[in-house]
C-alpha cells in the first residue's frame, strides 16, 4: 500500500473511531457519515443535546482508549431488510441503505472491536498497530446540514486532524498557528492597512492611510528599480473599447472574466482586465526605429476582473488588481539580454525581501498539442532554446514543464516557499509573439524597411499590489522593516510636562521625511509602549525629565529592545541609513 | 446705442461691405447670407470658380475702397414679386424671400453706396464715419453648406474679424496667435506628452512617458504639500455599487453623467464619477474620537464621466479625470482653520506656478430659492458668515455671488487670468453639511456622546491632471521649468569620438536622479541643438575635443543661451538647486 493511500485509510479509520467514542459517551447519538478529508477526517452526528468544543478532549481520550482494543477489521454483507432493522432508530443510515440498494450495490457492515458501521471499506487492517495514537487530534466542531442541503436538519460535525506521525501533526499545527498569526486579513484589520465595504462592493479593497503608505513604498521601489533598468512609466485609462479587445483577442474568449459591457454614445466599452492592449497602442503611437528598441513601458495599472462574488477572499482573490506591469518591445536579437535583465531585476527584489528559497519554472509548448498554441514552430523552438540556454548561463535553479506555456509564447514563473512552507507563484515573465500580428507592431529596420518581428515581454515581478502586500504582511507577520512601516517611530512622552519636547521631536523627524507619530493620549507610558507594540511600530522614543534635560531621546526597538539615549541628529542619521538600505 | 450693440451692427455692416467688394471683383458670384458673429462676421457665396485665401487681401482692399463711399444706409420695403424679380438669378435670395413672405414679414432692401442687399436691418448709420477701416480684417475661407444642410450645395464662406478699434483687433490677433502657439493639443503631440486612440476610446488620454513624468512631478508636489498640511493618502477602487450612489444621492440625479451600469452576480456597479463616497466609507471604517479630527483624506483618484462624444476636446473635456482630490472631516469649531489652511495651500500652489492675477469667488445660497439647497438655514448662515470673515481676515481678493452655491453648502472657486488673458476657474473648495446625514458620519465627543455634526470640505486646488497639465502646457508654452521637464538636459557629442565621454556624463547625471538624455544620433551638432530646442529641453551640454580634454562640459540654456564650460560637479549642484527651488 502506498503511504498516501495508507494515510487516507488511517483517516477513514479514525472517523470510525470517533463515532465509536461518541456512541460510548453519548449512547443516544445518531451517527451519519464520516469520511477522510485533507489533513484529517470528520463525522456528522445528531446529538440529543448540544456539544461544545470543551467536550472534544474527553472524546479524544475515549478514542485513544478504544483504539487499544481495535485489533482487526472484519466485514459482512447484509440484506436491505437486515440493514434497516439494525438502523431502525437511525433515519440517516436507513436513507443511506436505501440509496445503496437503489444503485444495486452491496450493503456491507465493518466491525472492529465492539463497533460496527455501515461502510464501503477502505481502512487500515490493524488499527492498534497501524495508527500512532499521538498522530491525531480532534480539532473543532461545526454545524453541517444533512447531505449539505439547508432543507435538511442541521447536524454536528466533529473535525479531526490526522497525519502519518506525531511529528507531522505537530508540524502541521505549528504551520497553521503561524499562518493564523500571519493571516493578512486579521493583520490588515489590526494594522489598519485596508478595508472592504458592502456599499463599495465585493473584492474591492479600499487602502487605508497606512496601507497606502506600504503600497506607495512598494511602488516607489518599483519605479526606482525600473528607472535603473531603463523602463519608462506610462499611464493609461481603466476602460477600453470593444474594438480594442477584439483586436487583442481577449474578446470573445475572455469575456466572462471581464466586467460587463458599458454601451456609450460612440460604442461599447469595457473595464480593462489587462494593461497590455493599452501599452501596445502607446508603442504604436509613433514610428519606431531599430535604434529605439527595446522600448520598456511600465505602469502600476489597475485592472478589473469579474470573479464570482462567492470566491473572493481578502486581498488574495479580488476584483480590482493593481499590477506591477510592464511590456518590453524588442528585436529578436535583444530577447536574451532583455529576459536576462528581467530575471536579474526579479532576483534583486527577492534578495531585498530576503526570499532565498525560490526557483524558476519554464513552461513550454507541446508539439503534440499544437491547437493550444500559436502556430509558429520556429519561434517556439528558437525562444524556448534561448530561454533554456539563458537560465543555464545565469546558473539559476529551474524546472521545465511541457504543455504549460501561454497561447502566445513560453513563460517563466518564479516559484517560492513562503515563510509558512507553502509553495507559491509570485512573479511571471512571458514572451509573446502574437501581439506583433494583432497590433501590427513594427519598427524601421537598419535598411529602412518595416520589420514586423517585434517580440513583447510581459512581466510582473512584484505581482499585484493586492497579492504582494498580502505576501508582505504574512512574510513579516505585520512587523514591516523600517522603510515599509506606515509609522516608523512613535514619540511617547511620559507625562504632560514632556509633551512640548516630544511634539518638537516628532516635528523635526517629520520634516526630515521620517514617518513619526506623536502619542498625545492620556495613557500611561506602559500602555503607550504596549500600543506601539500592537501596532508593530519598529521604533519608539521615550521622553521624560532626563531626556528633556539632556535634549536627547531614549530609543527602543521592536526587534532589538532598549537601545539607549541618543541625540536627535544621531537618530535621524541612523534612521536614514536604515531606510536607505531597506533593512 | 450701447457699445456692444454698436459693434454688432458694425460687424453686420462689414458683412454687407464684404459682399459689395466680392460682387465688384467677381460679378457673377451669388451672395447668400452674411451675419455678425463673435469676433467679426462672415458671408456665404456661390463663386463661379474656386477662391483661395490669397484672394482675401485683394477683397479686403476693395472693402476699404468701397467703405469710403458708404455715407449712409437707406432702406425700402418691396413686394414678394418685386424682390423675386430683383433676385431672378439668385435662387438663394429667392428662397429667403419665400421664407420671409410665408412668415408674413416685411421684405426690406438695404442700400448704402451702390450696394443693395435683402436684409432685416441692424447696421451702423454712417459706415464711413462709424467704422475704423483698420479695425477689421478678412481672416479665412471655409466650405459651408447652404442652410447648414449637407443635402444642399457647398458654398464658400469668408470669415472676417472686426473690433471696435485697430488696437482691439491687434490685441485679439496677438492673443489668438499666442493661444495657437500654446495650444495644449498641438504641444502635447509635439512634445510627446499624451495621445488618444480610437481603439481605446474617445476622451480617454493615454499618457506617454514624457507626459507621465510631468504628471508624476505634479503628483509628487501635491503629496509633498499635503504631507506638510497633515493629509493622509488613501487609495480606492474605480467602481462602486449602486447602493453607494443611492446613499450619496448621486443616483438617480447624476446618472446621465455616469458611465452605464454593470450588472454583476452580487449587484449593480458603476464606474465612480467622484471620489467622495469612497472617502466617506473610509472615514466611517473605524470609530473616530473628537481628538482624531480633522481627518484629511487625499487621493489623486481617477473618476469617469459620460460626456457626449461630440463635446470632447483634448485634455480640456475628457471622460477620465484624475482629480487632485481630498476630503477634510472636521468639527464645527475647526472649519475656519481648515478652510484657512486650504486657502493657504492653494496660494502656495499659485505662487509656485507664478500665477499672480487670481481671486476668490464665494458662491452663496439664496434664501429666495430654498428648494435648490439643503434646508439648514442656520448652517448656511453660520458657514457663509465664517467664510466671509475668513476671506477678509486673510486679506485676499474676493467677490460674492448669490444663488450659486452647491446643493450641500457654500463654495469658494479660485478664478484666474490665464497667460492669454482668458478668465478661468482652476480650484474649488466646498463646504458640505449633507454628507454627515447621508453617510452617518460621526465622532465621539469629549463627553463620550456620539456627535453627528461632521463637516466635510471637498477641495481640488490642482483641479484634475488633465485640466492642470493642459494649463501648464499653455502657461509655459511647453517650455516647462527644470523640475517639470520630462528631459532636463540633453548631452550632445560633436562627433563619434566624443560619444564615450558624453555617455559617461549622461550616466552620471542619471545616477544623480537628473533626467538626462544622450543624443547618439548621426546628426550634426547644429541639428542636435535644433532638436533639443524643438523638444523645449531646458539645458543641453555640448561635448567636443576641448570638453573631453578638460573633463568638463559646455552648458547651454533654453532660456539664457550659452553659459559656458562647467565641471560635472558644478553642473549637478546647479541642477539640484534649481530643481529643489522648482524654478
Amino acid at each position: 500500500m502506498k503511504p498516501a493511500e495508507n494515510l487516507e485509510n488511517a483517516r477513514h479509520t479514525l472517523a470510525h473511531l470517533l463515532a465509536a467514542a461518541v456512541l460510548e459517551l453519548y449512547p443516544d447519538t445518531k451517527p451519519t457519515i464520516g469520511p477522510a478529508i485533507e489533513n484529517g477526517f470528520y463525522y456528522d452526528f445528531e446529538f440529543s443535546s448540544p456539544l461544545s468544543e470543551n467536550d472534544l478532549e474527553k472524546i479524544e481520550e475515549k478514542m485513544r482508549e478504544i483504539l487499544k482494543t481495535w485489533k482487526e477489521f472484519s466485514h459482512q454483507e447484509v440484506s436491505e431488510t437486515e440493514a434497516k432493522k439494525i438502523y431502525k432508530d437511525n433515519p440517516y443510515k436507513r436513507e443511506l441503505v436505501d440509496e445503496i440498494a437503489t444503485k444495486g450495490e452491496k450493503i456491507t457492515l465493518y466491525t472492529v472491536g465492539e463497533f460496527t458501521d455501515l461502510c464501503r471499506g477502505g481502512h487500515v487492517a490493524h488499527p492498534v498497530k497501524d495508527i500512532d495514537s499521538k498522530s491525531f487530534k480532534l480539532d473543532r466542531i461545526a454545524g453541517a446540514y444533512w447531505r449539505g442541503s439547508e432543507k435538511n436538519k442541521m447536524l454536528t460535525r466533529i473535525y479531526g486532524l490526522a497525519f502519518a506521525s506525531k511529528k507531522e501533526l505537530e508540524e502541521y499545527l505549528k504551520q497553521r498557528e503561524e499562518a493564523e498569526k500571519r493571516d493578512h486579513r486579521k493583520l490588515g484589520k489590526q494594522l489598519e492597512l485596508f478595508t472592504f465595504s458592502d456599499l463599495v462592493g465585493k473584492g474591492l479593497p479600499l487602502w487605508l492611510p497606512k496601507g497606502t503608505i506600504v503600497k506607495n513604498q512598494v511602488e516607489a521601489l518599483a519605479h526606482e528599480m525600473e528607472n535603473k533598468y531603463g523602463y519608462e512609466q506610462v499611464s493609461t485609462p481603466h476602460v477600453g473599447k470593444e474594438e480594442l479587445y477584439l483586436t487583442s483577442g481577449h474578446l470573445p474568449y475572455y469575456k466572462d472574466s471581464m466586467y460587463p459591457a458599458m454601451v456609450m454614445d460612440d460604442g461599447t466599452y469595457y473595464l480593462k482586465a489587462m494593461n497590455c492592449p493599452h501599452h501596445h497602442i502607446i508603442y504604436s503611437s509613433k514610428p519606431r526605429s531599430y535604434r529605439d528598441l527595446p522600448v520598456r513601458l511600465a505602469e502600476y495599472g489597475t485592472v478589473y476582473r469579474n470573479e464570482l462574488s462567492g470566491t473572493l477572499n481578502g486581498l488574495l482573490r479580488v476584483r480590482s488588481l493593481q499590477m506591477n506591469d510592464a511590456h518590453i518591445y524588442c528585436r529578436q536579437d535583444q530577447i536574451e539580454e532583455e529576459l536576462s535583465n528581467v530575471i536579474k531585476l526579479t532576483q534583486e527584489y527577492y534578495d531585498l525581501f530576503g526570499l532565498k528559497d525560490y526557483w524558476f519554472r519554464l513552461s513550454l509548448w507541446s508539439p503534440d498539442h499544437k491547437e493550444k498554441y500559436i502556430n509558429e514552430p520556429e519561434n517556439w523552438n528558437f525562444s524556448q532554446d534561448s530561454i533554456r540556454k539563458l537560465l543555464k548561463k545565469l546558473g539559476v535553479k529551474f524546472v521545465e514543464v511541457e504543455n504549460e506555456a501561454a497561447f502566445y509564447g513560453p513563460k517563466i514563473d518564479v516559484q517560492f516557499k513562503s515563510v509558512i512552507g507553502r509553495e507559491e507563484t509570485m512573479s511571471t515573465i512571458q514572451l509573446d509573439f502574437l501581439a506583433k500580428e494583432r497590433f501590427k507592431l513594427s519598427y524601421m529596420d537598419k535598411d529602412a524597411k518595416e520589420n514586423n518581428n517585434v517580440y513583447v515581454i510581459h512581466r510582473a515581478p512584484l505581482s499585484t499590489h493586492e497579492r504582494f502586500i498580502a505576501f508582505l504582511i504574512e512574510h513579516y507577520a505585520g512587523a514591516f522593516p523600517l522603510w515599509l512601516s506606515p509609522v516608523q517611530v512613535k514619540v511617547l512622552p511620559i507625562g504632560e510636562g514632556h509633551h512640548a519636547f516630544a511634539e518638537k521631536v516628532a516635528g523635526t523627524l517629520k520634516s526630515e521625511g521620517i514617518r513619526a507619530e506623536f502619542d498625545n493620549s492620556n495613557e500611561s507610558l506602559g500602555k503607550k509602549v504596549r500600543n506601539a507594540k500592537v501596532e508593530k511600530v519598529p521604533y519608539w522614543l521615550v521622553i521624560g525629565d532626563k531626556e528633556v534635560e539632556a535634549e536627547k531621546v531614549t530609543l527602543e526597538s521592536r526587534d532589538h529592545g532598549q537601545i539607549g539615549q541618543v541625540s536627535l541628529d544621531e537618530l535621524i542619521s541612523k534612521f536614514k541609513t536604515e531606510i536607505l538600505n531597506k533593512k
